[in-house]
């Protein structure tokens, strides 16, 4: 069964807004079993609407609309789709008590242009919209499914779980499920090479690969009639994935952060991490308190931005700052150990670098970045020469940093 | 002159990710006086890449595609492409010493599979792209233009800037100018209800409203011939958006952030600030430290997470812990007042709240943050009782730290 995805909105059109709509739609539907080739973005406008309408029920099954159900004159969706099928609009007595007492319950008093948004045509269907004035609208015409929805997310999001997804797998009788693994430290590229052959060939589960900065997902995809099933086909992908790339991997499940990898595994060995920061100037601190319950495992971080700050605050002596400068391997090393002694966390984490744009030399170039980590089995360093602009040398640097923490909790043995 | 935009990408397709580029071009293309009717987003698939873009061809003027030039087997937009218009794809010299200098100048071996980023057809002209491997390309055929864009938006974005805008203005000949009003602490409808006259109305400038949490920029528009005319254009009406919400206003200029504002304002004042984050967690060091050249206003920061770290750190006496709890105006207080008198900072700023989604109760809900700055003249406390996530309150209340650091910078007058 396939499906198409049509965007309506010149708010959208002119870049003002930034469609989320099509992604959502695209990943609920997949999980019935309906595939969209195609998705588009059109303005308000009745003949570039019906363009886009007539192309897609030329290749699809199922249409769903959003946007334009609104109760202004720019809104045309649904005369437009009523029009396409040679239907005409009357007012539902039904759907117009619900747009009044949707007014009269927040106290006020129902504008008339709202009024349009309680017509529909007697062959379809209303959907109900529990979180705004206009409801949607399910046609069946000539074999082709059509739903038009509101576009704001909050609006469009329940309403496809409630209305769409119901009537779609019914029809489908089908389910997709998806298993991700999170990577670290290895590029889309170069997992690509090792894993080319299983990406290339395999189809249940496919594997598909997503890469977003220091990160990449390896996403298994499988059709099964029910988790176990599903489960059952992941296993041997994900034992060979760990086989071949295994140290990489930070994790699995649908939507975990390194940040969550992180804590979890922090609570889960009961050990505390401190932070001084100085290039990412307090976003590992930041990543690591995203994850609610994270004052389960640290209580304290520094910014220590200036050397006068890292000689106060961590004790880093004045000779290292001056002979190796601030950006060096061996005041990292001062930094982590200090800061382990001061705040006896089990796991100390910092970082020094040059986030750019200005302030790098030759020797010591925008992108070199050291972070080091102290446990009670002595300090360890690495050295990072990233690129990109100054937003990505600090994520990378404190996802780096993160990745530290979590090999060093993996491998943490108490004293 | 019309424009087309498609999106080229399964991941887009699957929704595995937002597309953002679409509302990117939409707003660069206006401003060069190019207007774009469809946006598509389509799979890496041959025969319905070729549909799209033929059916983009034969309605516009200017197609843009952005995606499917990365080196694996499923990147085939270039290849695509090029067969429409019949051209073969031939290894280019300088392409190829430009990405083998990429790699070599990070320390990598370029892997086999990249060798195809260098193939162009030798009617296209190579764009290039300073922030990743894939270069963009640029054809001009049977008097079209068809520009092809490497899809994440940290390379797509620069080289619209780059490389699409000056070959269309040039053809154009028109320029929109614009012009933007930052505003913190009024909400987009309270702004509206302000400016209503002017919105409406006014058509050079047009006035337009975009939000984001806390802030709503105020978008001027003029259609102009130089940067003179338009600032003459603009100077009436910013004048009168000063007047009416002026105490809303942190700054002008096109992407000027709070974080970019509150910097330069020390900067110029010659003033240094310090942070101490509980809820926070390091996001508004963070913040701070997003702006190059922060080093010169800020140099220490905490995140002071337990009541541990505030007491021993910041001397908030654990009394006061104990008796109105860490999430209070008193320890806020004390933590400003603490953190001034340890750093010596003109202007010290703390947080400490309760950002969920669990630990709020009946009295102490989620969303309640104090945020406080200390200054030779005293410490002040504001209380907000804010709506959303965890990760929109932490982004409201660092926000709103910023703010007041900005306040007391303005006012600022030395002892």
């Amino acid at each position: 069964m396939k499906a198409e995805f049509i965007a309506v909105g010149t708010e959208l059109l002119l870049g003002e807004i930034t469609d989320t709509n099509g992604a959502f739609i695209s990943r609920e539907l997949a999980r019935v079993g309906v595939d969209i080739y195609y998705r588009s973005v059109v303005g308000d406008n009745r003949e570039r609407l019906l363009e886009v309408l007539d192309a897609a029920l030329h290749r699809a099954d199922v249409v769903i609309l959003s946007g334009g159900l609104g109760p202004t004159n720019d809104d045309i969706t649904k005369q437009t789709v009523s029009s396409y099928f040679g239907l005409t609009l009357e007012e539902n007595p039904e759907a117009m008590a619900n747009l009044a007492s949707y007014f009269s319950s927040r106290g006020r008093q129902m504008p008339e242009v709202n009024r349009i948004q309680a017509c529909f045509p007697k062959e379809a269907e209303i959907l109900k919209n529990n979180n705004g004035t206009a409801p949607g609208m399910f046609l069946q015409r000539d074999g082709k499914y059509v739903f038009l929805l509101p576009g704001p997310p909050r609006e469009f999001e329940p309403m496809v779980k409630e209305s769409v997804l119901p009537r779609l797998s019914s029809v489908t009788g089908t389910q997709l499920f998806t298993y991700t693994v999170h990577t670290f430290g290895i590029s889309e590229s170069a997992l690509y090479e090792k894993l080319r052959d299983l990406i290339d060939t395999q189809d249940n589960p496919t594997i598909a690969l997503y890469a977003e900065p220091g990160q990449v997902r390896i996403r298994l995809a499988a059709k099964a009639a029910d988790d176990g099933e599903a489960k059952a086909i992941f296993l041997p992908t994900e034992k060979e994935i760990n086989r071949r790339v295994g140290k990489y991997i930070y994790g699995f499940g649908e939507d975990l952060t390194l940040s969550e990898a992180v804590v979890q595994k922090l609570i889960e060995k009961k050990l505390k991490v401190a932070t001084a920061e100085s290039c990412t100037g307090g976003l590992i601190g930041k990543m690591i308190t995203d994850v609610p319950g994270s004052s389960a495992v640290y209580n304290i971080g520094y910014v220590t931005y200036s050397n006068a700050a890292k000689n106060v605050e961590l004790s880093v002596s004045k000779t290292t700052l001056e002979k190796y400068g601030a950006v060096s391997q061996q005041v990292a090393e001062e930094m982590a150990y200090h800061l382990k002694k001061k705040t006896k966390a089990h796991i100390a984490v910092v970082s020094t670098g040059i986030a750019g744009p200005d302030g790098g030399t030759a020797e010591k170039p925008v992108g070199l970045v050291y972070v080091a980590v102290a446990t009670h089995d002595g300090v360890k360093v690495e050295k990072l020469n990233l690129s990109g602009n100054r937003d990505r040398v600090r994520t990378l640097a404190a996802k780096h940093a993160l990745w530290m923490v979590l090999s060093e909790a993996r491998a943490y043995i108490s004293e």
